[in-house]
């Protein structure tokens, strides 16, 4: 059994609760076979039947779960460089979208790439990724808004997920936006995700998710309900993007729903956090789209406060956060979000996995979860987020494989 | 001559005035000879007379001017990421200051550093930084507060400088705060400063500039000017921290004293922006120091449209900024002061050189400039900070020396 010595700072995740409680075990070792951790503790306290496996050094760095990045748009055709500029001379992400740019140009330069491109360019954006840290990515559909393309697209991620290294979630998305050939008859489009896109992906077992941008630009809550309550029905659980642009009891909505997470949030109300603490809905929260479009963050300290279970994703996509660097948009959310470093890992290891139905199985360190994990090169969680550098993961390890750097032997 | 072919988009930032102007050229080249640039222009335009030299290719890729970083506190001992964790959780600044920490605890574990030492750490952070297109960089002291250390810190800036391969422009900051053995003597310790440690940095030309901390918890207005006023008598020209934390006129007292520049700026006031402009004094703005202090940009919008020229540096520090990822911090220019990334560019080439008192030597890609540039994987200046990648800069040269990355042969 392959076993990870001299962890100067080994953060397990094991606890279900407690934003702040990262499970910090100093001069640790973790010990994994076949791709599954099999003990996790203080070096000193090694099981002997242990300690003649063969060994890789940690050199005294921080060893974390692998990163859990629970919200992307992975797979996308194009780029949207010119609406960064035009956000930043005062146009807003409404006008822009009204003026038929935002999702829908990039729907265009979706539909228009075949199956492997958006394969290869995905793939690259995964090699980028696993380079930070991050081992599981959840990546949505949502720039196909036809049948053809969003099936695609989700056959994308299946192949990922199947070729690896990196682990996919999929979510079914079709309910990004209304596309412009269905904008005289929403309630149409309304049916063909509920008649023919959703059973065609539960059909296929694509996704995990079904996924609706509740917002005045995109579907209401009335929409919403009636095809998550599809999804649901087809064995897909409901995911929200909500409150983003604009406050609009979308928390509520994603609770009543059951989702397993709503996302944004930065419009959220109190009763709205509330509801989502006592559903138990992970509150996804995406500082670099907060970022990129100037606005203030969602109120994170209300949340956790509140007795929500927090994350922190990226929402890497072409539009509002064209960057998959999970670690810069964790400083962003200590920073602007005011969680402390921990709280910030929890939410993106741990709770994330949770945001993913997938808790235990990643996300934390401990006997039966995978072997999934970052070596960091800092002493310890406040230094690495606190010390931004291009990038400070120096191995990334998946189901016990090395897929980015090297583990030197002890 | 060395030739780099195939460019994309050259950025000159040959125009000394407009924010804008960064002087493309679309499928470019530039030709040097000994480090010194002999021309840049578009590649149909090439003279004959440089045609049969060695060619290297950019792969048409974005080929800037060398980033200009014209605001580092680049050598220190220790960290402070508990702070970071202190201030997330309603620690202010100032509080921290006042209980002993902030610059005095920095001021601490450098002053126990040898040389050696802090040249090693600096040496490694420089390293860092020119993997990111990084190739001047301003350096101060202030950490020492005392005449011994802060003539170590400015000989290891010269050691650097000496070394290279970064060139390095060093400032005297021993007016940072005032250290705690004076803290009974304020008098004492400017006195301190203009008698024996300006003096004692001239004689040995071991800086540039001399720079004062301008805030309710460091130095006054009249302890700025005599400070400054003695520094300009020794041939140092004065630069300055103002408007930071508390509007107080600083921007004002920088213009009035001849400054090169005036830093940080988040409370600058309307006269103070006219002064700037009429002084002809660079407005460096740090959006890091923003970012991790959790303000409101400086208004660089307002400063810009005022006709100030608009620097963006790093402002690299144990405390307030401990990253020196300039890149990063232009793309947080963009979002959050609403500076186009064309008008960023200009800010960290060639008015940073201008807040250096360098311009024409480096900062611009012109016949006579140093052949400083990067090469970067993007089409152009808006796809590069829109697109924020751990690292887009595939390759650094310094005086026609490649110092990270390869140019590939052509």
């Amino acid at each position: 059994m392959p076993r990870l010595a001299n962890i100067g700072c080994l953060a397990t995740c094991a606890n279900p609760v407690g934003q702040e409680d990262i499970g910090l075990i100093r001069d640790a070792a973790l010990v994994w076979r076949d791709g599954v951790v099999r003990w996790a503790g203080r070096a000193t306290a090694l099981p002997a039947e242990y300690r003649q496996e063969p060994e890789w050094n940690a050199g005294g760095r921080l060893v974390i779960p692998g990163l859990v990045d629970a919200h992307t748009h992975l797979a996308f055709g194009g780029w949207r460089a010119g609406e960064f500029s035009d956000r930043i001379q005062g146009r807003d992400y409404l006008e822009i979208a009204a003026a038929g740019g935002g999702i829908r140009s990039t729907v265009r330069a979706t539909r228009a790439l075949d199956e492997d491109t958006l394969l290869d360019r995905a793939r690259e954006f995964l090699s980028g990724m696993v380079s930070l840290g991050v081992t599981t990515v959840e990546a949505k559909s949502g720039y196909g808004l036809d049948l053809e393309t969003e099936l695609r697209l989700l056959r994308v991620y299946r192949r990922l997920d199947e070729s690896g290294p990196v682990r996919i979630v999929a979510t079914c998305l079709a309910a990004h936006v209304v596309p412009p050939e269905w904008a005289a008859d929403r309630a149409g489009y309304v049916r063909l995700i509920t008649e023919e896109v959703l059973p065609a992906v539960a059909e296929e077992g694509l996704a995990a998710f079904c996924d609706v941008f509740v917002e005045d630009s995109a579907f209401s809550a009335d929409e919403a309900r009636q095809i998550c309550e599809r999804g649901s029905d087809l064995g897909l659980r409901p995911k929200l993007h909500v409150d983003q642009l604009t406050g609009g009891g979308g928390a509520e909505l994603a609770a009543s729903l059951g989702a397993v997470s709503a996302d944004h949030l930065e419009y959220v109300s109190e009763s709205g956090i509330e509801a989502l603490a006592q559903a138990g809905v992970v509150g996804v929260t995406l500082p670099l789209a907060s970022l990129y479009l100037d606005q203030a963050p969602p109120p994170a300290r209300a949340l956790i406060d509140g007795g929500v279970a927090v994350a922190v994703a990226s929402d890497f996509n072409p539009g509002t956060a064209p960057s998959y660097h999970l670690p810069f948009a964790m400083t962003l959310a200590c920073a602007r979000q005011r969680m402390t470093p921990a709280e910030v890992l929890k939410g993106t290891t741990r709770y994330a996995a949770r945001a993913l139905g997938r808790e235990r199985r990643v996300g934390s360190l401990e006997p039966g979860a995978a072997a999934d994990f970052a070596v960091i090169d800092a002493p310890d969680v406040e230094h690495w987020l606190y010390h931004l550098r291009p990038n400070a993961c120096v191995a990334a390890v998946i189901g016990g494989e090395a897929r980015h750097g090297v583990l030197p032997k002890a």
